[in-house]
Parts: structure tokens; sequence; C-alpha cells
């Protein structure tokens, strides 16, 4: 027996976020049984990032972010990923989920994160530069009209106007959460309006520009989304297995390839 | 260009659960905007599988759950693989999530499921020969003894009494939403005691016994947990990317196979 | 700071496969530059699970499964889902490759490590009860009748005839290592024309009986497959990304859930 | 029911690699089986990307690259994932292989690919410059340099110099393969030894140039390592589920957030 002596030892791998021991757990301080009793999820979602505990009107953001995202029927990517898997893999439903889960990259369910990061330079640029935040959000439209690229919470291929918005921006604006964040995408929505074309704020965008003013990092954007996508996820796997038969996913296919050729000698070589 | 006669036709995929036109998204028929004014994150996933709003005490339950399961720590499986997948791979955090769920398989965060198959089939069983819910336990924990094989949702790697199972248990009695998920599992944990030795119910086997109550299959036993949990594994990606550095994961290793030897002709052969 | 000192050991994580050091990397003993300069992928694929050079007849059976799994067109579940995952993700080509291995579960591309199982029970009873082969093959296609279970390994959804179940059955006879495994399929194959309906042994029942000739547990029938698959889906990824836009997967959906309805008070409860 | 009409077309998804029909399956025009009898699996991985049967040269440098990253050990991060899933997961052979997968990101298995985007950005701009293979890399060292960044294809935790750097660069030239793409990853570590500080290039070095050499686009450098790696993971996954019990994973956990602390009203607020 050798052992690797580059490997041999192994750092404790550190979290302020959860301790245990033999008769407890502890989220950030606080007893998990007295928040079974007491608190709701959201509340501790918004506590495992956050350290504290949410006021009612943070709370209510959260859930309503969650609810927003939690589904959007079998033709989303992140669905069409997972109930591809399911009908392959009646025993693994994890293995279902996860593909769904890695369908929310960039072009799907990533638009929160990239938002968010606009958002956070474009303020910290208009802070650094005495700009207001309406000359902020024009820069920022202007530079994507000039390089021709599309600004994340902006459009989508279904909706032209998409109520979730209107409702998470109301609902901001009512619990007096809304701050730089959603001043910030509402001005970028006019500017791209006027540099680009009329484009409405899609969910992503509604909801970068509260998770900016409740203090949360641009990572939280995707993760937020996966917490609540995993719920959509999870009832359409049970409506798959239940109502599907394996292996039903078909999907057309045209080969525009070479024709059957021999396998020559010279190209052996 | 030629397209694959057998895979040409194409049925729509078909859902009962989310519905979305150009202005509007239904989940359940229930308007999402208002869901998102006047709901919680946890009536919806509830309302996702089961297809009506629930009651107060049904939210307290699911609240509850997910709350129980949210985060364990860096040391559990899910976080594990998580925290190993985000230290080489700093760009696609969803990967990293959908490790930490691939994670979740029989023998972590697979109980839930389990144990709620064994529930169904006992008080079938039960039903159908006129066994009491006590003798209905006794017998799956005689045949455990047995064929010595492990009850899901039984016995803990680090907690001797869970305290998530005593509170979640207390919370499905004073909500009266006890019935005989609930009953069963209290007298399995008796029985085992009986049959095998000490082994306290933990967090799966309480869960089992409250989601058989509220009505969901086995399945939702790991899909409710996974939902759960990914808010733990979403906080713990934010920390590792923030406190610590990648390629940071090493485990000590041992080989003890053959040593090095030379690749002989014979061998080649 | 306080540490879980259940958690607090570690044990290396053992191997007899690879070992390296500052300077070398040995697989099972070999050089690993030696390896690059004289030998093959498939070889090496053998040297990894069975610790010795595999002969040319062996070397030869494993660059066909291999070749024989790689790509099976973009229809493929495996290729559904890692084209779905790709479009909405151009960041992590590693998410859409996961994807797809995530699909190759029991219904496709898992007949091989289901087919397996059946074989070596089979031979163990016929073995153990003094059977013959036909005898054994005969049992199980008459079991499979009666319990109307499909068997793994028979039938494909597109092929009449499988071109590479002839191949590799012929390369094992040429190669002089057809022995029991291969056998048995075939006898397999005319029992359940017999007793059930004329059903061609598929690519992954060839397999089957090739790999247990090889001396391969059951797991390997699905990893070897993944190994191969992992080829097909990495120029598919390329083609994917080359040739189309994100976000391009589109099905058609079909809504047949409740139509809309209001969050009546009651239903609040 | 009411479909969603946005949705309702799906054009074919369309590819140029294979083609199948009732009885035959061709990779870019070539038979299978044919395949199956006269060609190699590191043949069709080339000819899968290149439309081509490769030369014996080209071969045998597909065949050292996939040889030289099919394993590292159980302490490589893909390897720590895919086994903490599969000690976790006994079910889903096929969960723990993607986990693995996931793993190779951007800091593991990634470098093949962001040191191929490096080489083909310098080898154009020289063109485009007329500058000298030397002057393009002493730039590239020195912009790491002023930056601070990492070269992906340089160093290695574990090697100080990596055997398998070496053969695959005497490979390349023994079969007069060597290009630019070699040719630039030599001068490329001369820079960086000069500029910055001897750090010797690694096998990903190694392979980026060779495989620019041989046509391939940067995500290659990825794709082959996902592809080599597997089959190691594969071992790994046998040897785990069969040395090894369930739920062994155990890492040292230190705790250093808040200490317990009550929920108090002003808190919920």
């Amino acid at each position: 027996v050798s052992s690797n002596p580059a490997d041999a030892s192994l750092d404790p791998w550190r979290t302020a976020i959860t301790n245990s021991d033999d008769t407890g757990i502890w989220y950030r301080g606080y007893d998990v049984a007295t928040l079974m009793r007491t608190s709701s999820f959201a509340e501790v979602v918004f506590l495992l990032h956050h350290g504290r505990i949410p006021t009612a009107g943070e709370r209510r953001l959260i859930d309503a972010i969650l609810i927003a995202v939690a589904d959007h029927g079998p033709g989303a990517p992140s669905a069409v990923a997972m109930r591809t898997v399911a009908t392959g893999n009646r025993q693994a439903p994890e293995a279902a989920i996860a593909a769904g889960v890695l369908a929310i990259g960039d072009a799907h369910g990533g638009a929160g994160l990239a938002c968010l990061k606009i958002i956070g330079e474009a303020l910290d640029r208009a802070k650094s530069d005495g700009q207001s935040l309406a000359e902020a959000a024009d820069q920022v439209a202007r530079d994507a009209a000039a390089t021709r690229r599309r600004l994340p919470g902006f459009g989508h291929r279904t909706h032209s106007t998409d109520p979730r918005t209107v409702t998470l921006l109301q609902l901001a604006r009512e619990e007096r959460l809304a701050g730089p964040g959603v001043e910030f995408v509402v001005a970028l929505e006019r500017a791209v309006g006027d540099r680009i074309k009329p484009l409405p704020m899609n969910v992503d965008g509604a909801i970068a520009g509260v998770l900016y003013d409740l203090g949360f990092p641009p990572l939280v954007g995707k993760l937020i989304f996966i917490v609540g996508r995993v719920a959509g996820l999870g009832a359409q796997l049970v409506e798959e297995y239940t109502r599907e038969r394996p292996m039903r996913v078909k999907v057309p296919v045209a080969y525009d390839g070479p024709a059957p050729r021999p396998l020559t000698e010279p190209e052996i070589a």
C-alpha cells in the first residue's frame, strides 16, 4: 500500500450556515425545530443566505419570486430535458431533476444572474461617475445597441407582457422595498425602448431588480430560480411517470450528411 | 436530405399543471400573479401536486418538511458532491447543484420514498387482511429482522434522537392531520425496538408518515427532499465560491494495486 | 469554531487501478507513457477493468462494442437531453454531456446491464439445476411470457434486424471468444420467437452476451455504453453549437387541466 | 384541451453525423458494421468529428490522448464527485458518472479547451500582425504576467514534470503531425519560464497543441477529455460498488457561524 503524500492532509470543510450535533440542528444559529414551528420555507431561504430572518415584506418578495418561477409547462428547456431523461430512466427520479437543473444555463433561467451583474456594474459606475440612474440605464442600452447584444431580462419568447413582472414590481413598491435595483431595471426598460425597440421587461429582469434591492449577489439570481423551478419539475415528473409511457419522446430527425460510401483502402491509408 | 419516417410524428406533450398564453400563466387554473400576491411557496408546492390550495394546517406541514431538510452542513453527500464540482467548475453553478441532486439517491435522501412505499404496502395489506396497524408494523419489523434489511426511515448516522422528527409528528397531531401514515411509522418505531433494536425514527420516516397522510405518492418523498435541500445547496454554493479557492478539494488516497511492471510481449500477444 | 467529532476522521480512499507520483502515472501497474506509445484506448478500457492487457481478439470486441454504440442520431433520448441542455446552456458543455449520460437509464442504454443480469442468473441456475443452455433460455422466455415482462436485449423501436448484432456475434465467433454468454443470448432469441413472438436480438443483447464471455460484471453493460456514446454526444454537441441557435428546442404542448378559476375564500380556508 | 400555438411547429432536428434506417446505421456515410470489423474506437472518435477516417499517425495521437486522460485516481475532482454520488446512490450508476462529468469544468479538465482558445487567438494574431511564433508566445506570457492570470495548460498540482506531456509531444513529432499548435505551446512554456517562473507544460497544454494541429475546435479539448475520463470513472465505479460500503464518504466539518440564539419577536417582526 502506498499513499499519495501530496493528498494526505485534509483541512476541515468550513461553513457558517448550518451546525448540528447529536441532538440538534441550527441554521445560522436558529434551532431548526423552532423554525419548523414558526417560519415559512421562504423565510428560511432568505435566512440561509443572509443570516437573519426576513421582515414580512422581504418574505413576501421571496415567496413571490419562488412562485413566479415555479413552473412554465412542459415546453421550457428544463422541462424538456427533465421529461426526456424521465422517459428513459424510471428508476432514478433525481437523474431527471438534475437534467432539468442542467438546462438552467445562460440562455434559459440564467437571465437573472446576468441581469444582476449588469445592475451591479451600472450602479457602481453611476456612483463613481456621478451619473443618474436614467443616464446609467441609457448607457447600458446604447452599449447593447452598439454591440448588438441581447440584454438579459428583456423580451420573452412567449409573453408580450409578463404579468409576473408587473406584479413583482408592484409588490416591491407596496412593501417599500423597491430601491435602486428596481428603479434601474424600470429605467433600463425605458431606455431599451428608446434606443433599441420596445422589449418588455421579463420576469428575470424584475427578479434581478428586486434581488439587488434585497442585497443578494448575482449568483442568487440563478440559484433562487433553481429552487423555485425544481418544484415545478417535480410535479411534472410525477405527471410524466403517471400519464406517459417509457421511451415516448420522439423528435423528427433529418440527416443531411454524406451518402453511404465504402471504406476504401487509400482512406484507411 | 433524408428524414427518418419512424420519428416523423410528434404528439403534443400533455400537462394538466401549468398553462400559459401571451399574457398569463395559470398553475392548476389559478392565476400566477394572484398566487404571487396571496400565497406562500409551500402552498404552491402543494398546489402543483394536488391541484388545490392547501389548508393552513397542510401548509404548515409542507413548510415544516421543506425547512427540516433544507440543509445539513457540508458533510452530507449532496453537499460534498456539490462542493467538489463547484471547486472544479466556477462557471456553471447549475452543474454543482445538479451534482448535489444526483447524490440524493437511495442511501442519502431516498429514505422518504422507500419508507412511503413500505407504509403504502403495509396499510394496503392490513386493510385486505384485517390486520391492525400494530400488527402490520410488527410484521414489517419481523420481515426486516428475518431478511436483515435496513428499514428506511429509522436510525441516523449522526443523531441519536432527531429533533426534526419529534417536531414534525407533533405538528401533524396539533393540526389534526396525523392519520394512518403517522400512526404506522410510530407503531413501526416501537416494533423495530421490540424485534430488532432501538432505532429512533429519523426525519425521513416522519416525513414519510406525514406525506402519506397528506395524500402524496411515494415519489414525492424524494422530490420534496430535493426542493428543500436545493435551498441549502445554493447557500453553500455561494459560501464555497466566496470563501474557498478553486480546486481545494483533496482526499487522502491509498493505492493498493499491482506494483509497476513492464509491458511485455507475451501479454500483448 | 466547533467541529463535528463524528465526521473528524477520514480514511484514505483506496484504489487498485491508478497510481501516480511526482513523475509518473501507472494504470494497473503499467506506465501510462508506454501505454500511450503502444496501446489503443480500447485496450486501456479493458485494462482498467480487468487489470491485464487484452488479447488482439478481446481488443477487437471492445472496439466493436464501443463503435457500435457511439452514436444513434439526434433522436436518441440521450441526444435529445444533451441537445436540449446545450440550447439553453452554451457556457457549460459538460452540463449537456452529463444530461445525455443521465438519460442512459433503464429504458435507454440500460438493456445491456439488465440482460447481463439475466444471463448470469440463468447460467448459474442452469449449472446448479443441470439444465442445458437451451432449457435455461426457454425457461427465461416462458417466465417473461407468463409475467408479460419485456426482455431487455430483444426488439428495437427502429431496426427490424440490427446489423450491429449480427456483426458483433460473428466477430466473437471468428475470434473464438464466443462462450456460454453468446450461446445463451442466441438460444434466448430462438426461445423468445417460440414462446412470445419473433423479436430480433438488439445490439444490447449481443453486447451483453459478449461482455459476459469477456468476464465483465453486469454494471459494465451500462458503463461501456456510456463510454462509447459520450463520443457521439460530443460530436453532436459541436454540431449543435455550430449549426443551431440557442433556445431552438420547442415541443408542441397541450394543456388539459382545469380552466382559469378564482382563488376564493373557502378554498384558502 | 388547449394547445400553445407558439409551440405548435417542430422543425426536424438536423444532423450530418449519423443516419440510420430500418436495417442500417452509417457514421458520416460509413457503414457501422464495417467500422466494427475494421476500425478502432479512436478512429471513430476522429471520424465523428472530422467526417473522414484518420491516418495511422492521427489515430495514434487520438489513442494517446484518450489513454493519457483516462484516469488519475480517486483524488481527482471528477472521481471525488463520482464516488460521493455512488456512495449515496447505488441504483443509478449513470448518476455517479454524470456527477463526475460535471466536475470537468474550468479548473479541472477544462484547461485543454481554454488553452486551445489561447493558441487559436495567438496564432491568428501572429498571422495578421506578422509576428513569429516565439513573439506571439512571449506576448501571451507577458499579458498573463501583467494581469496575474494563470495560463491553462501550464503547472500541475501533483506532477513536476508530466511524462504524458513529453510522450505526447514526441509522438506528434514522430508522426510528423506537430505543426504550429505544438510549436506554440513549446514556445509558450519557454516564454512562461522567462516571464513568470518555470511552469512545466501539463498534459492539457500538450493535448491542446496536438488537437490544434489535428484541426479540432477548442470545444473538443474538453470533450475528448470527457470521453477518456469516463473510462476511468467507470472502472472506479465498479471498484467503489465492489469494495466500499454505502454512505462511506465523510469529510471533517468545522462550523464557524453564529452560536445558538433564540428566535425573538422583533426579528420576526
